[in-house]
């Protein structure tokens, strides 16, 4: 087995058939439905699932698992949709997954500050649901996401700087196995030497060894204070080393996010953002006690002034901090818009940051080999940054130099001792990148995959090259 | 392929013979030597291993570990020896491969935070080395372990209420596989999404499933102030409750340390602490700029003055700090010279914050129905204690007493979310409680043990029940 090949008709209808009898109406084979659950907010090459079944509990996520490993059809994981890299497109058919029935948050331990989540509760519902507690999840990787997907994708955006990844803010999960098996990894507990950390595998597995199911999260108190602001700069350069002095200070900035000077022009047209320049722009939040959180501002003015940086705009009641936010959160939206008939998409590369300058200059120059344009936005506390690539869907020719420049600035985040993807994963378009950073190490995973898989029906095609 | 076998004599010998014909008095066999690599620091029912190898290199690694593979003979790697759950017994005999000549620091990337070292540096070299860098590496056991042992055992420590455990700080591993390759896991960059998380899976493998030969780890700035404090108490459950109340409210502690009355009594005759009562005590460190640090500890005193706390005792100085942690490191030396005769040994428990005082009083009741002493340490910041439980060795009623004591506190803790063991692991004391934890989930990680080890050569018996 080492790739997969697509099941035979016969199967496929048996197979759907018998999940219709299952789950009634909650087996759905429309082409529309279909179509939505064929792929994420990237690249629309679309490979449709042949059903799309909401089940509603761990049995019967079980249930339908087991149904394909018996049947060999291929099982692909659906929470929200907003992948990136073809996570979702069905590569050869098969049955979709869909989570966001269960969306229920089954345990708040605000005394413990963790809450145990079925997979298809999102970010913000959770958010919503806790807020009387004064606690909160901080992880936002910009869409409203399902904690599900955000576990297997291993996201984390905006605050990871301060509150880390989805990979160090989960204690333990449900998942069902590629034999259908319910099992349960973790604890409550803060931490555990108790064998391997299988949580830490099925976080980042993108649905190709497992479906989780279940999700225990660690929360934070809100903070007493919470400080947003805005720096602009001249030179790129200068914003970065800002970001770079603050990290290496150790400054626990909640957030600071950096966007260029084509990125902010795209955002100020689509967010209708008053009052600022299209120039490089550090968007950046604070969060503690009043007298620390007034400190650490204090910190960071004295950096940017030292780099040329422009005064502050600060954003401190909670709808001027939305706004900003929303925009920052937009800038997907404002790229993919910001040349009529043209469409972008975001590669994703995070670097020592010593090598941040250097890393988004590089990715600047292969850009500008070609006759597209691009913006850059980023999580840069992390290293980690997108480039996003505006290029006519239509023109072949400027398809393939966008996926050229992309390999290319993966190429050139790897040979800085960095990673091809910082938090979107590999999905589909990313399986070369991978065997280019991890090498032999890839060898490791595809045993794995084996190992846990041998049918191979969890997300075929996807994650790890199986050759 | 469930259980090791020892290996003929004869494919042991010839093994021997041809490690020293590669090593020349780097393979040692003498008694005294192999006696000293057969146990860590907890219970000594020693199993000697058959050669003891000192290599220098990743590839002197490999090559060892490629000829056992063929020979089918056991392979244990040995760093410092202070582990506490008899992983280093070689139960099959084996070679031993100690890694205290692979004790250079490769790189150290002050600017971005980062260094990466060979497995048999120690944490206080490390320290030592990088000082006049202004950098510092947290995670501190107590013993000075080194840095591969403290990876493959997933260790923490005083610091990890702040700082994270091994777990968090690694960034990236050179593993030797169990078919001697020599792989690479994990980047430089802060976060990444590129494939399945193979730097967790090794850290806290125990040994099991490949060498660790090299760790990158994260790095901090030593913090502008810090200060250390202790608290005294009439009550356990006031102390608990003191920590439990900061942990909720987030305050930042560096280090927050429990001692109950036996725990201090002991410690204060062991380590000669002066003006101290043995009473329940708390022993604290703050981290931060001077403003933060005095906003915290007022917070502290607040809530400590709550609960009936004495006054402070402060230890700024340098020297003072040493001292003060100096004598909770020696906690388990105390422990174990208590009673004249007696030797102790150590459970480690982990269990959500909110029941951290019912456990701690339900183990205690459980040693309260033998004849035994026991004193109770731990960093109770995360909800990890330690009993240490006294008793005769030669007395095989005492010991059976204390083992029996311990499982029962293991799964105390199990039932209250928690988890059988926070940093000391399972080797091989504690493999029916993972089985306990973990149910079905132990499936999966021996799926995984047969899938990357087939030979079971990676110091077999340990840390996976392999039935």
């Amino acid at each position: 087995m080492l790739v997969f090949e697509r099941p035979s008709e016969t199967a496929v209808a048996s197979a759907v058939d018998a999940l219709r009898k299952d789950f009634g109406e909650r087996a759905v084979t429309s082409h529309s439905v279909r179509e939505h659950h064929s792929h994420g907010e990237g690249m629309r090459d679309a490979g449709l699932p042949d059903v799309v079944v909401f089940p509603e509990t761990n049995e019967e996520v079980a249930s339908i698992v087991k149904l394909c490993n018996q049947a060999r059809i291929p099982v692909i994981a659906f929470g929200t949709g907003t992948s990136l890299e073809g996570h979702l497109k069905a590569l050869y058919g098969g049955v979709c997954i869909d989570l966001s029935r269960m969306n229920n948050i089954l345990q708040v331990n605000a005394e413990d500050l963790d809450c145990r989540v079925q997979a298809g509760v999102t970010r913000e519902q959770l958010n919503a649901e806790i807020r009387s507690t004064g606690l909160f999840f901080p992880i936002d990787p910009g869409a409203n996401a399902s904690l599900g997907g955000m576990s297997a994708t291993r996201a984390s955006g905006t605050n990871a700087v301060r509150y880390g990844t989805m990979k160090e803010n989960i204690l333990g999960l449900t998942v069902v196995t590629p034999d259908g098996r319910i099992i349960k990894t973790g604890t409550r507990a803060r931490k555990s030497s108790a064998g391997y950390d299988l949580t830490r595998l099925y976080v980042g597995s993108e649905g190709t060894l497992g479906i989780i199911t279940e999700i225990q999260l660690k929360l934070y108190g809100v903070p007493e204070r919470i400080s947003a602001a805005v720096c602009q700069f001249d030179e790129l350069s200068n914003a970065v080393n800002v970001v770079i002095t603050a990290m290496q200070l150790g400054i626990p900035m909640a957030r600071i996010e950096l966007l260029d000077e084509v990125q902010m022009d795209a955002c100020i047209k689509y967010s209708k953002l008053e009052g600022f320049a299209a120039k490089p722009t550090l968007f950046m939040e604070f969060h503690g006690t009043d007298a620390y959180v007034a400190e650490q501002i204090e910190q960071m003015k004295s950096i940017t002034a030292d780099y040329g940086g422009s005064d502050y705009r600060f954003a401190d009641k909670p709808e001027d901090r939305t706004k900003l936010w929303k925009a920052r959160h937009d800038a997907y939206w404002a790229g993919m818009s910001y040349k009529p008939g043209n469409q972008a998409f975001a590669t994703d590369s995070c670097v020592p940051i010593s090598r941040l300058a250097d890393c988004i200059a590089a990715a600047k120059a292969e850009i500008a080999k070609t006759s597209l344009t691009c913006m850059i936005v980023g999580h840069v506390g992390d290293g980690n940054f997108h480039v996003q690539i505006s290029f006519n869907p239509d023109n072949a020719q400027e398809r393939e130099q966008a996926e050229t420049a992309a390999a290319q600035i993966a190429r050139i985040a790897i040979g800085m001792g960095g990673t091809c993807t910082g938090e979107h994963g590999i999905g589909i378009h990313k399986l070369d990148a991978l065997k280019e950073e991890h090498g032999e190490a890839v060898d490791v995973m595809r045993t794995i995959k084996k190992a846990l898989d041998p049918n191979n029906i969890m997300n075929p095609g996807k994650t790890i090259p199986m050759n």
